[in-house]
């Protein structure tokens, strides 16, 4: 099944907007067994917006639309729709009445101008909108399926994942491609690719490895019928995987440090805080992202200046003599912060976000300390000079660093 | 002069990758006087490449793609734009040994496939790369300009704005769009229209004004025959309207609050230091993505648990009285901390971040308190119940009162 996406807005041919809708739909078609071929982002016009559904009924099997199913006169999705198939639009009396209660339930009457989006034609079948006005659109006619969806991102992912995604598997019959991506810690890419060696080379499923910046990945890519069957193909691999990788293995797929961290600490009843320096707060904003943070996560002291890492418990003597970007420093805001905020594993960074050196350290240049049962353990690491990147990327080794203390010490 | 942009990965259609270059171009484009018709994100087939520029040689004056310049059998961008013009690609010696250079100083030897990046035909001047090793192509040919640049973004940023834009706005004919933003506070939207009433109607420049989340914004836009024209037509209407708002506007177009209350603390002279909770570092995190924060970031204490706040000075009594989420305990934060880490500026920020209500507040309900000079003050603020949306604006929300308290304190 060949697809093609259209972005309507003229606030994205503006730059005002950055359109993350079409990457969103993108990344679940091949799960779906659909290939796309082109994302196409035009304004509002009418003529235009004709002529391309015209032209992409000709070499698409489903054209997948966001965008144009507002209120306006400027929103034209449903109109060019239409036009195309040579059917007229009429107000369906059931979505108006169902719109207005939308409207009631929020003490609002709805205005005239709505009425407009309770449009419909022969060949439409309606997708709900559970958040917002505008009802969604399967049309499908000679043999080509369009599916058209509201631009706002909130309202589209949940249209897509619950309403259109699920109708479009039903017909989709090309094959399916899926992954699962296994994120390793503490090895090299020689090293992780040495335990599966025997794994690469084959074609379905197929195995791939990538340096990353949370670590090695092991990605498994399956072609196959069904969603089912692709599930069949990568649980094999999937077992010898894990049998040779074994606690290498910190997430899968999208699982994010904070979350694998926090889901250790909620099982082993244990609690975290943190000295932060040059991540200045970025790792406690990061934690406490994860909802549910307030079970494990006792806070953070961001001790930006100097003086600051005194007050909160680093002996100045200790600073004086190793200098305060130093694994010293940073193992004792480890074992301090642990103290002052009676946690169970502290977590001190010290280092240089740049843009420039400090004290003769070059920028990109992190020490993170993490304390805890008793022991505390530094780790040094060097990243390109680019402060955000820097910050970023010293929160995630730190949080690993955690997550590889606290499955050693219970071995 | 109208544009159309290509965006050429098979990464893009796989959705692994958000295509954030073509909304980068697409944003400069309205200034320098360009029209853009049509953004195209397509695969790295070389038949459908060649069509695709064909065709949008009948219907573009300048055709500005990113992608496919890569030394790999699948970057074919160079291949389809000289397929195109019907010429044939030689290697420039010159742009072998500059590369060859670049390779050397990074102690590389460069593998033979790079020497594909040195290809050019006739009709092409060659764009610098100073980040990478792919060179931009300038084509042109029968009227239409090609501008071909590398897809990685840092790479892309950079020729654009040093080689590709400047070129282009040298040739572009066309009505040039400009704007200015003014960012205000502490007024509501009918207040700050009263204040610039009689600004608004007009057609060129047009006056917007837009509720946003760190206040009310103005925008000048205006349509004129060059840069220059553009921002003397701006001009006398800004004079209006800083004369009309005064103090009440905190930031032009992109300034950021966290900036500009970086910029009236050093200034002044002044220090600051936060105490945070349902925030969780991010305001801390904010404050410090500021280059040379350290100048005037004392640092933040994220007292996430109850109890911790306490450790940190803010009397349990109080807590017990009014409740861990109120303005009294925003209050006593801000002084506490300002205290603690000997800063002239405390801000103190409690809420509920979400998902759930907590002791019966709903979630969303955020009391920032700031202490300077003395006095202390807090506002409380209520956005819905979405966790990082909670945590971004109440950051927006602190960092403004703290300026707007900062500019009263000047008064």
């Amino acid at each position: 099944m060949r697809a093609e996406i259209l972005a309507f807005g003229t606030e994205l041919l503006m730059g005002e907007t950055v359109d993350t809708n079409s990457a969103h739909i993108a990344a679940s078609l091949p799960a779906l067994g659909v290939d796309l071929h082109t994302v196409t982002i035009m304004g509002d016009e009418m003529a235009d917006m004709v002529d391309m559904f015209r032209k992409c009924m000709t070499r698409s099997d489903v054209i997948i639309c966001t965008g144009g199913l507002g209120p306006t006169k400027d929103d034209l999705t449903r109109e060019a729709i239409a036009e195309c198939f040579g059917e007229t639009i009429t107000l369906d009396p059931d979505l108006i009445a169902a719109m207005e209660q939308n409207f009631r339930n929020r003490g609002q009457e709805m205005p005239e101008t709505n009425k407009k989006q309770a449009g419909v034609i022969p060949s439409v079948t309606v997708l709900p909108n559970p958040r917002g006005t505008a009802p969604g659109w399967w049309a499908e006619k000679d043999g080509v399926i369009i599916i058209a969806m509201p631009g706002v991102p909130g309202e589209m992912v949940l249209m897509w994942a619950q309403q259109a995604a699920p109708r479009l598997k039903e017909r989709a019959q090309g094959t399916v491609i899926m992954s699962r991506t296994f994120k390793t810690i503490g090895l090299g890419e020689a090293a992780v690719g040495e335990y599966v060696s025997g794994l690469f080379g084959r074609e379905n499923p197929y195995l791939g490895i990538y340096a990353r910046q949370d670590g090695i990945h092991l990605r498994i890519i399956t072609r196959a019928a069904s969603q089912e069957e692709a599930l069949d193909l990568i649980a094999p691999m999937e077992a010898e995987i894990r049998a040779a990788l074994d606690s290498a293995i910190w997430g899968i797929d999208d699982e994010t440090p904070e979350e694998r961290v926090g889901a250790l600490l909620t099982e082993r009843g244990l609690t975290l805080a943190a000295m932060e320096s040059c991540t200045g707060g970025l790792l406690a904003s990061t934690v406490t992202d994860v909802p549910g943070a307030s079970r494990y996560f006792r806070g953070s002291l961001v001790t930006y200046a100097t003086e600051v890492k005194s007050i909160a418990g680093v002996a100045p003597a200790l600073i004086e003599e190793h200098g305060v970007v130093s694994a010293e420093v940073a193992c004792a805001m480890a074992e301090a912060v642990r103290d002052a905020l009676e946690a169970d594993v502290g977590i001190g960074i010290t280092g240089v976000a740049g843009p420039g050196p400090q004290d003769g350290i070059p920028a990109g240049t992190v020490f993170a300390g993490v304390a805890m049962n008793g022991a505390v353990e530094s780790t040094v690491m060097r990243f390109p000079p680019d402060r955000p990147l820097v910050k970023r990327r010293a929160v995630v080794m730190a949080l690993l660093q955690v997550y590889r203390m606290l499955l050693e010490s219970q071995q």
